[in-house]
């Protein structure tokens, strides 16, 4: 539960805000690259951190991300002619480089300087693993990029994707660090002995209240969630909170499992999730991890250009997800919404635009979610008041994790033996591809 | 005239407001049972009093109305699966019964006792007269319903709607204890000479500016509303407003005539109006009370599940009720509005959302409604200042009231001679049902 | 660049606002003649400077202008039946004619005299130019009307356009006042060396970046762009603010051109833009300002009944402009949207609903800008500290102006040089009328 009061500061992540202030310190994900699919090509509106901003692809392949607001008198930059190395404002063809320099002004005298005097707000962009980074922070040479190792992997052998979540960023990061709904809200109607058995899901089906441990770490925080598996073991489920919004789910091996996911704020009451990791394997069976029947998500919408207009999927609140009662009913599903995705959609959306968590209650299954608020809050409280800046914004590998399940016996130490499958760049050829269906 | 401070006060019902305590005492209508048309049917969004709740029918056939935030991280309980004398939220399998205990929470350790110490909101709700009535107040053990008497007649006899206005419940009540509209909004272009003489409606038509008298009662206060009828006659029309938002109007005959009408908050910008009478008899001339060309009510829009989704009217403001300047022009209606409640609708909307009642001038012919205005904020002001609650909270008999037309000869103590006819459960077969045609 | 608490006095235009009460000193354009096709036609809903009122010609042809909200109850007289000199409220059938008396009030008895109390709000009206102007100010006797040539030339000769703008009326006006965009958002792609050599027009796009001489005047300010233009000569484009929201634009003839233009709020964040000029002369080839493939103004959508349902651009926010990227890229058009008036549109809404002008860059281009800012909050704030009426108000005859451009030797006095030309009423048979074609 939090008071009125900490709820809004730790929501909030508008320019001044100490939770905004906290994300500007690091690199974000803004938007695919797909989105800008070629030099010149049109302008997308992109809305981060409560900034409306336009992003381009300039003639030469690098990425501007401008105020929407011309700086002359207005105009937005969407209308802007994207050529010849620069967004051109059509209203009095003001132009600005990525780096919003006005490098013509073509309304005024040609002996005028005033243009030197002029500039756009430009944030500093960069593109690793599909994405477009941006730096909306204070410093004027950026912090390195977070070594987040899904990520960092060749672009074209990533599988990469943006969702919006029609929701605050943090209600929506919290169902991705509580890993208890997954035997309800996704496979609620999945009897264990349906599946293989001595798999990773075979034991998180049979057994749907685990017990947590959970740690802090320098990137973040780290929850072990662990049940009873094989005679003498447990199965743990491992995962990470990552500063300043991503998560690493706990479903594959760890070990062999690289996937990252971000929760960036477009503004206080809608998300956008990004999704990394490397294309699924050749094989089929081992590619398929869903059962049939339910995808792991539901189509989207196609893309509009307005502010809220990209990733929006098609099951959504308009609709009640397309919810299917008679599915419900007969046992097929435990929801009815056909996606996964789509599932964690409306739970988290139903909450409200921002979640009011004064009157919520919490259980020993939310260690994860009760520690995270802890750790962001208190983040945002030391750099507001004495300007600290989190060890993790100048040391990018601290983010070089991996998060997935293993088979442990009773009585391990979790976090020293897993050490090794925890590290990221590493290999692990005795590990078993198959043990995760998920 | 009321000045802004005393319109906010006699408007808002939410949540600790004076005007919402005050409704809170009462049990209200909520919904209809046939929104729910069967045990572990699909549960239905309700707004009541601007709290969102969420209706079900349980196994055993018992309404339960829940907060629609879940207890534990607040997924809506919409999604909720209806099974097993409960409802079940799809986010973490915890399930509440509908006294809103929650009797599983089965992503916890089973030994855990976590779910005796988390209960959802959750109303009392009982079934009569075909409708779901809710006891949103203060008290364990709620009062007794209302001894409203079309209400408590079998309800496989009665004829029960609702209908959703799209403003405050104070001006959608007001507009139904003010009867001289009658003779303009609905009929204004009806000749007298054109209905059946010496019938109520005639005289209704005849004589468009009745006197009036007002007093005050237990459940809340009444008008006769006078005019000349035969010679030495008066014909009067007596109605009632019975706390905290109920009309009998008084179209019918005065002691035959059974029928209520509810004006419940959805939200302090929406309500919903309930109205219960018995189905007409089978004779199609008495049974026929409009003029065959303006129906009682314009057609309803399909319900959709959204909070503002149940039983909207077609002709609503965003088609300007279809009005038909032709027909007005023509002299065919008076508002060229195709219906009598969208006629009601389409004046008590377009005041605004919440009428500001600073700027209005009142006639006699508004007697009524200042009397009402007079009973309900001082009724709300006693609850607030002395914590005293009206007498009719205790008192159900005080609802066993009758409306409708009578004639009485002129200087005739008119509440003395109408005691036996305003009083519910009565019969009266001397009285002629022809004399209302309304 | 304009302070938060300056950029709203210049801005909010409701009633009490400094800004307000100064647009309520003058006779204002309510709508247009024809919307009122004919005595006793249907009303017509009007937002003016923030305030809601229904517009109706009556049978004498005179057109009331009466606030939305019955003096009675508040229902809307936009029901309300137009009938034998008066609107008629239909919900107790009080009727008022245009100057707001109740002449009859049936609901109440014949021998109240209620009625003479009640009185509707009202503003005076009157036509002319194919303009129904309104005064919403403080005098019991208006003043006169501003004596705007366009607007005094008999109706049947004139062509009377108006558009909604989608955002607050200042940043429109300014749209107005900026004669450098003309070469880049309505002409950036148009080669001087293709239009006909020695117009106004060849020399606008030659030299893209003018000058300015800006001054004040009774009636507002008044600017001069010049750029060289044949040896020795400078091609002037001279235009006028008048108070409180006139321009007079800088395309055609000066001496020969009537237009004028008025920037009205409806409220804050949207604006009736009004058109008004002689119609164009039969020579198709004089009469074509614009190049044929862009249009002077797109398609409208049909008019609806709400409030902002009057005069919408197909072209619209909703849909940005149905922008043509392939048009701007091929270099066909500057922005890709078809049609002059869109563009402004797009670049004057885009700002933003009030347009926040405390982190703008202005240019030597913005000199007028700068100067009708200072001339309207000075204006403002004179009528708030001192009550000063405007000279403007009182002497209709400092709005006998007009505009346009003139060649003129270089080093001419520019304001004494064109006097004569700039005065309203005159004939100058000397002037070619082929120097603009624009």
């Amino acid at each position: 539960m939090l008071s009125r009061e900490d709820n809004e500061r730790a929501c909030r992540i508008g320019p001044g805000t100490p939770m905004g202030n906290l994300f500007r310190e690091y690199w974000l994900p803004a938007l695919l690259s797909s989105e800008l699919p070629a030099p010149d090509a049109d302008p997308v509106r992109v809305l981060l951190l409560g900034e409306k901003l336009i992003a381009f692809r300039d003639t030469n392949g690098g990425v501007g991300l401008l105020a929407n607001n011309c700086p002359h008198r207005g105009a937005s930059l969407f209308f802007g002619r994207n050529e010849e190395c620069g967004l051109r404002c059509v209203y009095h063809g003001w132009k600005f480089d990525p780096a919003g320099n006005c490098i013509d002004m073509p309304n005024e005298p040609a002996e005028s300087d005033f243009r030197t005097k002029v500039k756009a707000t430009a944030y500093p962009t960069q593109e690793r693993g599909g994405i477009v980074w941006a730096y909306l922070g204070p410093r004027p040479e950026p912090p390195p990029l977070p070594d987040i190792e899904a990520t960092a992997l060749p672009a074209e052998t990533l599988s990469v994707g943006a969702v919006q979540r029609e929701c605050n960023w943090l209600q929506a990061l919290e169902g991705d660090i509580d890993t208890s709904h997954f035997g309800f809200l996704h496979f609620g109607a999945t009897d264990p002995e349906s599946v293989e058995p001595d798999t990773f899901q075979f034991y998180t089906l049979k057994d749907r209240s685990p017990r947590y441990a959970v740690l802090d770490a320098d990137y973040g925080a780290t929850y072990g969630a662990y049940r009873p598996a094989q005679p003498g073991l447990l199965y743990w489920r491992i995962a990470h909170f990552l500063f300043p919004c991503w998560t690493m789910i706990p479903t594959g091996v760890l070990g062999l499992q690289k996937i990252a996911r971000a929760w960036v704020p477009m503004d206080d009451e809608h998300t956008m999730f990004f999704t990394v990791s490397p294309k699924p394997a050749v094989d089929p069976d081992h590619a398929r991890p869903y059962p049939r029947k339910i995808p792991l998500v539901g189509p989207l919408l196609p893309n509009t250009s307005d502010w809220y207009g990209r990733f929006r999927l098609a099951n959504n609140p308009t609709n009640d997800y397309h919810i299917d009662r008679g599915m419900q009913r007969r046992g097929e599903d435990y929801t009815g919404i056909r996606g996964i995705f789509d599932q964690d959609q409306a739970v988290t959306e139903s909450m409200g635009p921002v979640y009011d968590r004064s009157t919520e209650h919490l259980g020993s299954s939310d260690a994860m979610v009760i520690r995270v608020r802890r750790r962001l809050l208190g983040a945002a409280d030391e750099l507001a008041a004495h300007g600290t800046v989190p060890y993790s914004v100048d040391h990018p590998a601290v983010y070089r994790q991996r998060s997935g399940g293993v088979f442990l016996p009773e009585g391990a130490d979790w976090w020293a033996a897993t050490a090794a499958l925890r590290t990221a760049y590493l290999d692990h050829p005795e590990l078993d591809p198959t043990l995760a269906r998920l």
